[in-house]
């Protein structure tokens, strides 16, 4: 294993010490419940945005926390849900009298762990909703899920609540926006090779050196099938054709495009990649309106890209194009 | 190989494309030239701000062209100085009353082929100086440098200087500036992986399952030694040590400091070793300002990171704080 790792098992705790101290105005960090959450949260005119789920897909979503997207993030270990007590010690903390709303991909682990907090909660008086996204078209079930997995398009869900929530909307509107925004987001992804999980120390899975697995879930887990690796054209359409045809989207649809590197993919082929997915979106009548290329949701250092569309109306444009403030940059 | 390209003679054209559509208001593309360029450029009251370099090391620098960054970017090939009709073209046309800045990282290709545009530049009329950037501590020369290399450090000067031309300094104004912020800049990088050119196919050289280049250039050349992977602190305290001392940085100086991927390396990796360098400056008594985790020079896919250090002043630190909008962004 070749990674920037002192003890595996701290692998995650000493990634978020470095978040924190590099962020030591606009960001708190709670060790005792892998626990990031804004400086300033929460809130008393604004409903609390928190979003679970395992480690390793980075900067989803302890990077994302800041004004117009996340209140707080409470991750588990590497591709592992939170344990009950992070998320409900979470939800405590960020409670509000505008309420709390969960954002949960929808992977079997995460969904109990977090109804479970949600009802604790709840029972101890603060108001708190989830919101499920299964943005991936790639297989209807899979290894850790019951119905579709929740991949790159959350990031539109969480910015699309994140600036509604810091205009003052109520918790029923942020499900409203939350459900339609996550309706009209479709993403698929290829993997060009395993990711490493730094405590098992080799590749999670095998693919030989000329396989692909089309239509990999962020845990490595299987998606469509396995095939030889082909040219950026030929990939880039795999991608898109399935995420278009499954809305479907339509000659005339205002849309953005988003190519999401899974982690060891540079973003030169990135852009590359999206390139590809732009002229194939203008040759099928679709409007590009905005795009998004880098890495959103990863899988530890795997090799390899989704590629998500969105349906845009000018509430989710107006909503994608509000600011936000969160860790990642380069200035 | 295992990569998003198409012809592999075509990747930089293939991602400059990219990159143009994804940015169709704010970015003009000429590909004759690999030019990319800001629309609003050139202005009559304002340097004009040009980089060229080889392609792969992504973002830098056709990725950071935009109001307070460069106003263009002319990239060769993968790993190759641009030609000298790319610069020559490229300061013809961005060529301003108040003249064109030319930042150079300090490869002997790329210094041959912007002094010979330079001079050619200056024959027809037009006001254009050159500022050399090197910040690499690991090796005083190298396979492809007469004294030490340019690397990530790099982009505290585009950012520096951009921030002055967009507040109207003249081009002396904006050498000084240069000048002292590369004086003040220090990096040293270690790779975990070789990196593959995509026209080569293969790794570019061979690194041990068990081994790691310590110093390694941004192109795969070497650096101080190979040896034994060890603990990210030992990594992590090997870059630091040789970056403090090399300036050096003493207890009460203010600071930044870079984590950079060197394009295989994910972002969780990055800020693991970022809290690490953060602990040691810390414990060296500087004052730490700003933070800076992500890419900003790559070496197409290779794993590794590089930490560079800044010291800061008034001037410096109100600099690298004024806003800029480029293409890299996460919302």
């Amino acid at each position: 294993m070749k990674k920037f790792v002192n003890d595996p098992k701290n692998f995650v705790p000493d990634m978020l010490h470095g978040l924190a101290v590099a962020n030591p105005d606009s960001l708190k960090y709670v060790p005792e419940y892998n626990l990031i959450y804004r400086a300033d949260a929460p809130k008393a005119d604004k409903v609390s945005i928190i979003q679970g789920s395992g480690s390793g897909h980075e900067p989803a979503h302890v990077m994302a926390v800041g004004p117009g997207m996340l209140d707080a993030a409470c991750p588990g270990d590497v591709f592992s849900a939170p344990p009950f007590d992070y998320v409900y010690e979470t939800i405590k903390l960020l409670a509000s009298p505008k309420g709390v709303l969960l954002l949960v991909n929808n992977y079997t682990g995460d969904r109990m762990v977090f109804q479970m907090a949600e009802e604790a909660a709840q029972a101890d008086g603060i108001t708190v909703r989830t919101l499920f996204i299964d943005d991936d078209v790639a297989v209807q079930d899979s290894l850790y899920t019951i119905g579709r997995r929740g991949v790159a398009g959350n990031f539109f869900v969480m910015k699309a609540v994140g600036a509604a929530a810091e205009a003052g909307a109520d918790l029923d509107e942020l499900i409203r926006i939350g459900e339609k925004v996550n309706s009209v987001t479709r993403t698929m992804g290829i993997a060009l090779t395993a990711c490493t999980p730094p405590a098992k120390g080799s590749p999670l899975f095998e693919l030989g050196d000329d396989e692909i697995e089309v239509g990999v879930g962020i845990h490595g887990e299987p998606g469509r099938r396995r095939e030889k690796i082909a040219s950026a054209d030929a990939l880039v359409e795999e991608m898109f054709t399935a995420v278009v045809n499954d809305l479907p989207f339509q000659a005339g649809d205002r849309v953005a495009i988003m190519a999401n590197g899974l982690g060891g993919t540079p973003i030169s082929e990135l852009y590359l990649a999206y390139g590809l997915a732009h002229d194939l979106a203008v040759a099928k009548g679709l409007v590009v309106e905005r795009s998004y290329v880098g890495e959103y949701c990863t899988s530890l250092d795997m090799a390899g890209a989704s590629i998500t569309l969105i349906k845009l109306d000018d509430e989710i444009a107006e909503l994608l194009a509000a600011p936000a403030a969160i860790p990642i940059r380069v200035f």
